[in-house]
């Protein structure tokens, strides 16, 4: 029985493949480059026969559509609206039998009104429910954020998230695997667990939804307060049409250098390398989003339909660029730069520069006086401890929210250990300052050393 | 943190990489190649520290010495004295602390005298057992066999068994991961499920050891009677000393035609194309086990340090024979045919066939009594239906046990879908019949098309 | 300097990729499968600015305009108006610079009227001539044919090819390196040599162009009737307009064997295996095509638009079968067999047979009269030597052309080493001869046997 | 015919597989990783028979002694002493046959006294000379350097190769293909073109020994001044026994930060990413090699059987430069640093910076009078245009001959595009200087912004 899990990184999305018997398989909220489900289906000798949406997705494009057009399977959803496109809509404990594995759905709202959750009983499980597929419900150790919806209503969603988990989820019993759609790291929950395996037995002694009371849950969820990206609401819109089809990666023009230049002034430059290597020298004017930070970050920054210009490590790197900002519905990638920042430095084009430092020199430059420390990190994690007087602006929300220090004066950003803070100085940088300072380690390597760390109280 | 499954295709054997906090990480009965864990680790900033053997492995050469000496890793074992090399000895109940992860040994005698299962609790689990590792006691589905030891005290053995898993694994918990060392397929076991995933609490629900009283586990396991390959003795030798290196894969030497046939006298010629290519032409003399089922049978037919020659369906497919081979201790692959069958046939090499059928034309020779009809499967497949009339000899005894029928008799063998009847067919023209034929997709087929079948009352 | 060859099996064709200086490269005679272009640029920070096509290519369906289309390359060709489109047209002798590179174009007729060959000349390469693409004009120890366009033009179009590569390309000198169009296999020459790497002094003493004078070397042509595939017609159609794009290749279905049987009545069943696992079972009237000569003879077999189904070897063969169609503008593969021939089998699906001989055996049967040998190769090859008494038919015209003998007697089929042998059996198979032996080794083992030879006198 | 050039990425050495006939295959120059070889024969089917060593190589370690032992296969080589180990020495003209091809040995020396040509005539290339394996006599468009046994000797060695290639190399005629040990950036030649292919009757045009007359030659041999890596010495001995087996790459420990910073005191610690990223932080003490020119660069820094410590931008590169330096006969890589400098950062290890600047500034400094420049490259380089006052060291000379400016001072570093000025940053920190600066895109960058540039008149 093939059973495999899928882990889209950056979005930290996880989609599942189930063989049902029969040479059946259903799939289980597919991301939008569906050549992976095609790919072990075709190896396996299965066909895929239905494509299970627990709900719809704000984060990235779903591949409902893109993997029903490609196999002829059913696309299947709760009966709620908010589910545009679907074949088959299953009502609340409705069944359906798949070869000889029978999928019953759970209307599981709270993260959003449409959520489902489908309980999965394949012929040689004795009977009682294998695993679960609880989209963004339930999570390993954490649920779905209630406040996207409305944040006015976040208290009132998660009073319907904690019933639906406790009335739908948890009488599936303490043996049930739990297959959520969002690792640790996504931006739909707050702190899932960096542990991709377990069960409802598990998730009932370490998970707040049960190791907290209804008001306990509550107040927990109300004190998330997590970042919206811009983009959702994009994302919502594609997908009320069960996502749409992924254009070709392999044809993304290499430029050269002084072509580059050409179109660089009317798109979104972002340069793809780790924070010091953008540090010692990049295009000016480029954003400095890390690869795998670029599904997570890029839609803060690109907006509608502009042009992106890339810069990467290494050529192979501007199609998982590419495919991470198609992931979440960016699809104007319109060229690259051939041969990278060294072929643009040999050509005698413009270079510019951020500074680095470590948690040593910062501290000393922070007792002194001498430089004032910016926090980019979101607001859950500086909750949790921050530098003694650093200023404060999530790095999303950094080029609407300019620190008012003067542009010449030492700045030192910081996020947890210096990919945001990345991001945040290639920023200040576009603005005009003209001293920022990288911290590299950010905050766990300030903890690391021992360096004092205020508590909000 | 990192979990992986490493599963050894042909063996159905299953190891696993488990990331312990503090960048550390534990191997759990690994395979004699020993660079998936070295790479795995490598990508994921891990350092092995400790390699977990849950008994000494009679089935495959064991990869903990290697994994040690390539990591520094220390070997963790039980108390037993059948483990022969061990760095780190636990008791029954013992536990160590890797990283922030804690792990409990347990004695699960049954399937050997020395097994021992190692329940897994990380930091983020809340306090309960996450995982177990069950090695060859606790298998989905069913459990290890327990007549290795000595098939006069299966029973008693069984009864141990018994005790072990309802003493030590069930009070673990039904939210309990199940980490067996073996899936589907597998020679340790008898109807070891086809499904990776599960928990305590489903094999509570489906595994004959709680779904049975002891005695009636003790009359289920005395009723497996399942092959007993001639290798595991060898393994068990060899892996007193917790296994050693694998030999170097790419130096085998490509051999010509005429090469390869003045070497093929005084080796063991194995053709690991697919039985209906082996049928139109191969090597007279030569084996036939196809690829995936090398690990398993290669054991059977190769004896002592006698070399072995390759003849296979492409170049890619010569390392991959020699890797499964190695798996089992069978180090000496003296040459590949080059360019395969193909280039034998061109060069006029002498070539020999076998016929093959299907079920429709088998059923009707066997309506008219024009050909006997032999059956290769083990015991426990026969005992669930077989074709009436059919002579009976487990394909790995058929060399020593040869058909009293005429040589030039019309003879059918079957197996459940064409692999090991495809073995079957080389050993019979080995030993000169001449009026072979393999029933290509087996009791499948047959049972597909509604054939009569005749089961033991 | 990048340079780089791309062979495409089965077609035996040759395109190129030159740097030409400046970041700029050109692409000569790319197939319609374009990735691969794309990636070498991308992969050396090349931007693709030329496309040159020789001629409007009658064998494959050309990437000219795709790649055109992906990278704002100029489309090069010659000015005969069989060069539908092209970007730049370039009179006999006329130069264009590319980078630091000088490109000249030579008319060069006779294999078509269009051809051109274009001489490259390198900025480091002091001036000479430093290689020459000349398309189908001139391969490595061979001309291209010149029966295409008219076959009662041969030996005028011979003559014309002549002069042309004793006017335009001999005068580049013995230094020139010689870059064709197509290597040993293709079925634009006749018999091309196996060896890639030539320059015009080594063809200077072994090409018949050179050490034949004229009327010698249109004797050559005359000679060399070579079979012409029934769809070079629709290349030079869909070639008139530069190719097509490729559709995708990953969204195939895979279908079950109940489903795959509905399907196969109106489709052509194309089991793409070595011709031993053919005849040692297959789905009744399937043509057998080996993998590597899909390009060279599903277009013989395919007809239309009819939809193509796949029986193959292993899953990732459904892809490449695939390519290898689509290079031939056969784009309506509609599904392959989920499992393979095994998965059928154990269906309990019908299964046909077609047996095998070796050498030895068949020249037994035809010295006792007991087998009608027919040799399936084409006249160039048996007029190099044939089988005493046997029949002669080309492969391509079989199903025109079926044996005038019963069709229970025994037919040996052979070509030279088996896989054309491979298809004649399925045909005759699919025409109801019952008793039809494929022989393995063809030829080569017949000659290899030192077994008799007529040659024609 | 198959033939194949393999390119070794940072020695620019080329190696050569050659099909010879009857299934048999020779190797020119193996490099010690010998898998591709054996992958190769393989794949394509066939034996290889005989290894041809064209010199004994000085800068790397040769693969002939463990091909040989791999395939059995006999060493062939000259008959002078310098080889040390051979199964069969050619006298100058002698010839053997190998399948149907014939190999013809000629005596060229001049880069070393042993070194040996060897042309190549496959019987269906005319019976003219197809192609000459030079090794490092005749590369294209230079030779090989003529100051490696005695710098005192370099004019006659000069005047003694000018002999050989003209007496032994020119008779073989225009029209044979060219194929030399090495290409453009080897430290075997001077100007190497960056072109591979070429034919002798190129050369004839361009390459300075046959445009030049011998006096010409012997003077443009004394001008090249090439930099004498140290452990060519080292180099030459070990192949005196034409090499030594490879070590496994894959069992590299990766280190914790606490670890490698335990072993980094006793250590070389190599940090293989590009300049700009080790600018932006590194491991304090550690030599910035980039990635692919560890083989080139390696050997001047890593002393005698001093273990090395990897930092690297990625786990897959951890091999890749164990490889690079294995094939300088630098075995001892003790570890690698596990998630490399990000880790070592989190964990709050020190980090050190070096600073980038652009020509611009630099040129800005210049005129300022704010800074020195040091120019790093080669005496060649240098002569052929250079920073009016900027101070010359080769890189491999720095340590021993550091700049007499104040430790403090501003001092910016400059090769040709930035990578051994990465290096030379990276010395001059652990010198103590403390305001250095890296002149990304070096003097490719300075050139192509119009700055002035000096000449030695």
């Amino acid at each position: 029985m093939l059973f495999r899990r899928l882990k889209t990184s950056g979005l930290a999305q996880h989609s599942y493949i189930l063989e049902c018997g029969d040479g059946l398989a259903l799939v289980v909220d597919p991301r939008r480059d569906i050549d992976d489900y095609l790919r072990i289906a075709r190896e396996n000798a299965l066909t895929i026969t239905h494509v299970l949406d627990t709900h719809r997705q704000e984060d990235f494009v779903q591949g409902s559509a893109a993997l029903a057009a490609a196999t002829g399977a059913a696309i299947v959803a709760g009966t709620h609206e908010s589910f545009g496109r679907a074949d088959l809509r299953l009502r609340d404990g409705e069944a359906i039998d798949i070869g000889s594995t029978r999928v019953l759905a759970f209307e599981t709202p709270g993260h959003t009104p449409e959520s489902v959750s489908y309980a999965a009983y394949p012929r040689n499980a004795g009977g009682r429910c294998w695993g679960v597929f609880t989209g963004d419900a339930l999570f390993v150790g954490e649920t779905g954020r209630t406040d996207l919806t409305d944040p006015a209503r976040t208290a009132e969603n998660a009073g319907t998230l904690f019933d639906a988990i406790h009335d739908k989820i948890a009488p599936l019993g303490a043996q049930a695997l739990l297959f959520p759609a969002h690792g640790a790291g996504s931006a739909c929950g707050g702190a899932i667990a960096d542990r991709d395996d377990s069960t409802l037995g598990i998730e009932q002694h370490t998970n707040p939804v049960f190791t907290r009371d209804r008001d306990g849950f509550v107040e927990h969820k109300l004190a998330e307060k997590l970042p919206r990206p811009p983009y959702f609401r994009h994302m919502e819109a594609v997908n009320l049409d069960a996502g749409r089809p992924q254009p070709s990666l392999s044809r993304i023009p290499s430029l050269q250098p002084g072509a580059f230049r050409g179109q660089a002034a009317d798109a979104c430059v972002i340069d793809t390398r780790a924070p010091d290597a953008f540090a010692g020298s990049h295009v000016p004017g480029s954003y400095n989003i890390w690869l795998d930070g670029l599904a997570s970050f890029g839609g803060w920054f690109v907006h509608g339909d502009e042009p992106v210009l890339l810069v990467t490590d290494s050529a192979s790197d501007v199609g998982t660029a590419a495919l991470a900002l198609a992931r979440i519905g960016i699809d104007e990638v319109s060229g690259a730069l051939a041969g990278g920042i060294e072929a643009w430095r040999e050509d005698g084009q413009p270079i510019d520069f951020v500074a680095t430092t470590s948690a040593v020199q910062a501290a000393r430059w922070r007792d002194e006086g001498s430089a004032t420390i910016l926090d980019v990190r979101d607001a859950r994690e500086r909750a949790e401890g921050h530098i003694g007087g650093a200023l404060h602006v999530y790095v999303g929300d950094l080029g609407q929210n300019l620190p008012a220090v003067g542009k010449g004066e030492r700045l030192v950003v910081h996020c947890s250990v210096g990919h945001r803070s990345g991001i945040a100085a290639s920023i200040l940088r576009r603005h005009g300052y003209t001293n920022v300072h990288n911290l590299l380690g950010g905050m766990k390597a300030w903890e690391a050393l021992g360096l004092p760390v205020e508590r909000a109280s």
